[in-house]
This record gives structure tokens, C-alpha cells and sequence, in this order.
């Protein structure tokens, strides 16, 4: 088994607002999918874009979160969504994981880097104010 | 164990083009790292910046791509960098692999989030003629 792992440091951040981008609805439209829907409250759900859900499993404020695959590509169903906040100096660092994939297929490769694009999308967001969230993330392939 | 996985497509490129831009000094100069020297044939060395080198292991020309890691951070040595292209009607699929990591540390996630950027360097190299290799490769973290 192997995971998608990420680390991401934003500049002059903080580990609350980056929580807030994590762990509420705006939050998560502002960088992942614009179409972001639901309660995000700890075991709650998300709804994302057309036919995409995840659960908020566990919310631990401005430190973790825990999120739960329940709806969406047969290979994320079950695997789980996890972002570790912490502060060093002037930067917040977020190290992401997704966790249980049951095999290295093709699709896990492009997950990789479209996760560290809306990644990056995040640290704009929290840096700039604007980030890029779906439909407007940049296209990495033909998969998109 | 576990590997880093990427997978990025190129907009009306070419398997040659792609292979060229991995298995020369001039396209690892133009994507990854400017200060790129040394040998770029089967079973060559190239340096790649200050202090990493890696190790032509394996060239099958427009197909496959092998480098060992012989030269670089502690977490490194040892390790394999693989590049397998593809093409998909007007896409040319690569499929990135480093793998041989001894744990997953913080490092790797660092180290799987820059390697999108590269790949993503590669892609726009290929895509518009211009790639942001280091030293002009976007910040993602602290550890740049």
C-alpha cells in the first residue's frame, strides 16, 4: 500500500486560518472545487462538485483534520484525507496525506499531482486571497 | 515503503520530445535544475546543482528513463527515478516514479509536492517552449 504524501509551508500564515480553509465550506470552495456543499461540522458531510463526498471524521482546531472518502472514484471510496497543521517561525506547514489506497494504479499517479496543484492553490489562497479551485484549476493531462 | 508517484500529460507532444527533455543534459537543465553537467549516456553521471548526481541507469530512447541516485540528501542515496512516456492520441503520458524511500519523513512529502512543480516545469517546457527550472522554481515551503 502506498500514499499520496504532500507538504505545503505558507508564508506569514497561521495555523488558524489555514484550518479555516480545511475545515469549513468556504474554506474548501476557495481552493479545491468551487461547488463545495453540506455540513462541515465533525461528522458531517461534504458534498463536492457532482458526485463527491466526504466526511468530516475527526476536526481538531487549528492541528488536524481527518476527512473520509464516502462517495467518488471507486479507488478513493474509504480512503481518508488528512492535513497536519503546524507553525515554524513565520511559515504554517501543512503536511497532507491520502491514506488506503489498495494499489499503485495510473489514477493514483495523477491524484498526486492534481492533490499538490490544489495544494498550491491553497497556499495562494491563504497567501494572495485568490486561489484556484476546480473548474478553474490548471489542467495536467488528459484526465485534467 | 513507500513511493512517490506522479503523472502529468503533454498537450500535442511528442514521445521523442519527451524523452529528449529527460535522457539529455539540455532538457534536465530546462525543466529541473539550470546547473545541470556531465554525461548523459547509459551508465553516465549527471551533476545536478551543488552536491546531487545521479546515475543513467537505464535509457530505452523514447520510452523509459532510469536514474539512481548517487550523490545528494542522506534520504536519496540509493534511490530510483523513473520516467515511462506513453502516448494517448494528441497526449504524451509520463509516468514519474521515485522510489526507495526507507520511510515516508516529512522530507518525502516535501519532496513529492516539488516534483510536481518539476513535472509541471516539463510540461510547459514541452507545451510553450519555456520551463521554471531551479534556481527559478516556485517556493512551496520553507525549505523552498
Amino acid at each position: 500500500m502506498v500514499d499520496i504524501l504532500h507538504r505545503i509551508g505558507i508564508k506569514d500564515g497561521t495555523t488558524e486560518a489555514t484550518y479555516e480553509a480545511i475545515a469549513t465550506r468556504d474554506g474548501v470552495a476557495s481552493w479545491w472545487i468551487s461547488d463545495t456543499r453540506g455540513d462541515a461540522t465533525e461528522g458531517g458531510l461534504l458534498d463536492i462538485g457532482t458526485g463527491m463526498q466526504v466526511k468530516l471524521v475527526e476536526l481538531r482546531p487549528h492541528e488536524h483534520v481527518n476527512w473520509e472518502v464516502t462517495r467518488g472514484p471507486e479507488e478513493w471510496l474509504g480512503t481518508h484525507i488528512t492535513f497536519d497543521i503546524t507553525q515554524d517561525r513565520d511559515y504554517t506547514i501543512l503536511l497532507f496525506k491520502h491514506r488506503g489506497w489498495a494499489e499503485p494504479v495510473e489514477f493514483m499517479h495523477h491524484c498526486s499531482t492534481k492533490w499538490a496543484v490544489f495544494l498550491i492553490s491553497l497556499k495562494q489562497l491563504l497567501e494572495t486571497g485568490t486561489g484556484t479551485p476546480g473548474p478553474h484549476d490548471p489542467h495536467i493531462d488528459n484526465w485534467s
